[in-house]
């Protein structure tokens, strides 16, 4: 069995068959719980005027990080935002932080001072507080285990079940550079290709090293009342579509010509003669934002974003569930929209 | 380097030198953190009428279990209890756990599940809330991380640094039954040895697999503001005692006598020849709480005490700063209290 990708907070989901037992285990909507499974993170009501958002995330070595590949400093960066952006997902404001590490006898003091000098370079922008934490022997590997609070008005939170149908879809930033920035750390810009500009390949690694929470972006949509829906990009374009239309309980068209790429993507695809739209569609741990506006709000959508420097770009729409999900090019009729949840050291064929 | 115990919540401590690593990371008091490193968890302070507790844990296969000697279902109820039983320390009421757990592929799904039930056998009395989690694949080893919060009234956490000199040392329940409990599941109950009764033996290995979280207790003494301070007992009577004299910048006598042994304890170390009192005194995951009454309340305690059915033991008194940690046996003068904090799969020598 290939080393798989992990599901995150509440998707534990599919994978190892445990959603079943989990579902049934995990607390449903009660008096103190407004959201437990299902979501980017829990949903807690824990006073009339704020409710809390917690999550939390296990990252083993060779799974979801391999020291080969990346400093210290960028595994506790990166391992940060994949948490920043779970609270970004849900409208919150992230707010405490706890790190548990499991240390092999191969890691040095000084590597493990970067691992958190990463996380806490992450982390500041945001405020957030580290208050506790856990350290461990481990025999064989490094284990992290992020924590992650955050605050979000009552009811104000997004979640992944609010999208309807009619509702435009978005994405921020654009897509693909993760992933291509990783098969460049892997397999390095091959001879022979296309000549890529050594700052694109530069930009494409630290778009993988150094991803960006979506926290503002987010927390500008619950200010405005913007979006029905949101989730963000950690599975793939794709896979992270079909978490958000389950819970919503719809199905969605996304335009293929309008995938937002960097040019660094593309040149990367054009080097590797890959289908950057591919890339954007199923390559992972983008950490965008992916949302839904509702028609009625396009255009004061378009106006209020017009006035920020957030770079959001309009996909598709929402279309009923029987429609499922399609994907619809430039020329020709709509396609069934392949998912292919990325998974990270399993090379996807892109 | 044998493997080693973690320190956990907030003793992220000597351990691999981090300490001063950490401290200088970890948020100290401020407007929203009363309390970050130095304690059993954190304490934010969430709201003018509640404060929250947080604690993580992150356990690893062969340092804190080990499945050739405990079932999957006490792997995860034990794994529960130190939790619950930091949460106790301060004095709060569990609520919201979640659990991240990383699987080597040598797992199998009834495994996972009957680690599960163990977690929420040990959850339920307390009615916490399993509210959300992570699944990843390990590539080698079982890793299991659990966040607890708990709630306490602002300010009636029980915190380490509140003994005072003159204050009574307490403990409840009864110390070192289960290190004998792990020592008989790793080389068995030795032929040759005096007999043990089997019905002992059982009790001594549930007492390792199936320990109690003393949250009654510690609620008890809140509620009555009986305790100054208060720390659970995780890596040993002597360790923790040296926790709480560190962050109270006070000494410490016990009164070796005192030391409360159940009749199976003293058997096993009869049956081994080994000292009973030197097993209560370094044994680890007791999960009893020891913490200290101011001597004018002693007789109130003595006497609220007498009507619940916790069982209290008094074991000795706090002393001056410069006066140190030291025991005292019934004959012949006090000496120095031997710190030998336990760590799990090394064998201590008792």
């Amino acid at each position: 069995m290939p080393p798989r990708r992990s599901r995150r907070t509440n998707r534990v989901s599919s994978e190892f068959g445990l959603i079943r037992l989990l579902r049934a285990q995990v607390a449903g909507p009660g008096r103190d719980v407004f959201k437990g499974i299902g979501d980017d993170t829990a949903i807690l009501k824990t006073s009339a005027s704020q409710w809390t958002l917690i999550t939390t995330d296990l990252l083993a070595e060779g799974i979801h990080f391999d020291p080969a590949l990346s400093s210290f400093e960028d595994i506790g960066y990166r391992a940060a935002i994949a948490n920043l952006s779970d609270i970004a997902a849900m409208g919150g404001a992230p707010r405490f932080m706890l790190v548990a590490i499991a240390i092999p006898r191969t890691c040095s003091m000084g590597q493990i001072q970067q691992l958190y000098r990463g996380l806490m370079q992450a982390a500041n922008p945001y405020h957030v507080s580290l208050v506790g934490g856990d350290t461990s022997a481990s025999q064989d590997g490094l284990f992290l285990n992020i924590t992650l609070t955050g605050i979000v008005k009552p009811r104000q939170a997004l979640l992944r079940s609010g999208a309807r149908v009619g509702d435009l879809l978005y994405v921020t930033g654009t897509l693909g550079d993760s992933h291509a920035g990783l098969n460049l750390l892997r397999k390095g810009h091959q001879p022979g290709r296309a000549v890529m500009k050594s700052s694109q390949v530069r930009w494409l690694v630290a778009r993988h090293h150094r991803p960006s929470a979506r926290v503002a972006e987010a927390q500008w949509l619950v200010r405005h009342r913007l979006a029905t829906s949101a989730i963000d990009v950690s599975d793939g374009l794709s896979g992270d579509l079909r978490h958000l239309c389950e819970e919503s309980k719809v199905g969605a068209e996304i335009m293929i010509a309008s995938l937002p790429l960097s040019p660094a993507c593309r040149a990367y695809a054009a080097a590797h003669h890959l289908d950057p739209q591919r890339i954007a569609l199923q390559g992972g741990e983008d950490y965008e934002l992916l949302f839904t506006v509702p028609s009625t709000q396009h255009s004061r959508f378009e106006r209020l974003a017009a006035s920020t420097t957030f770079r959001f770009t309009c996909i598709g729409s929402i279309t009923s569930k029987p429609a499922g999900l399609r994907m619809r090019r430039d020329v020709g009729g709509s396609q069934p929209l392949p998912i292919t949840s990325y998974e990270h050291f399993r090379s996807p064929s892109l």
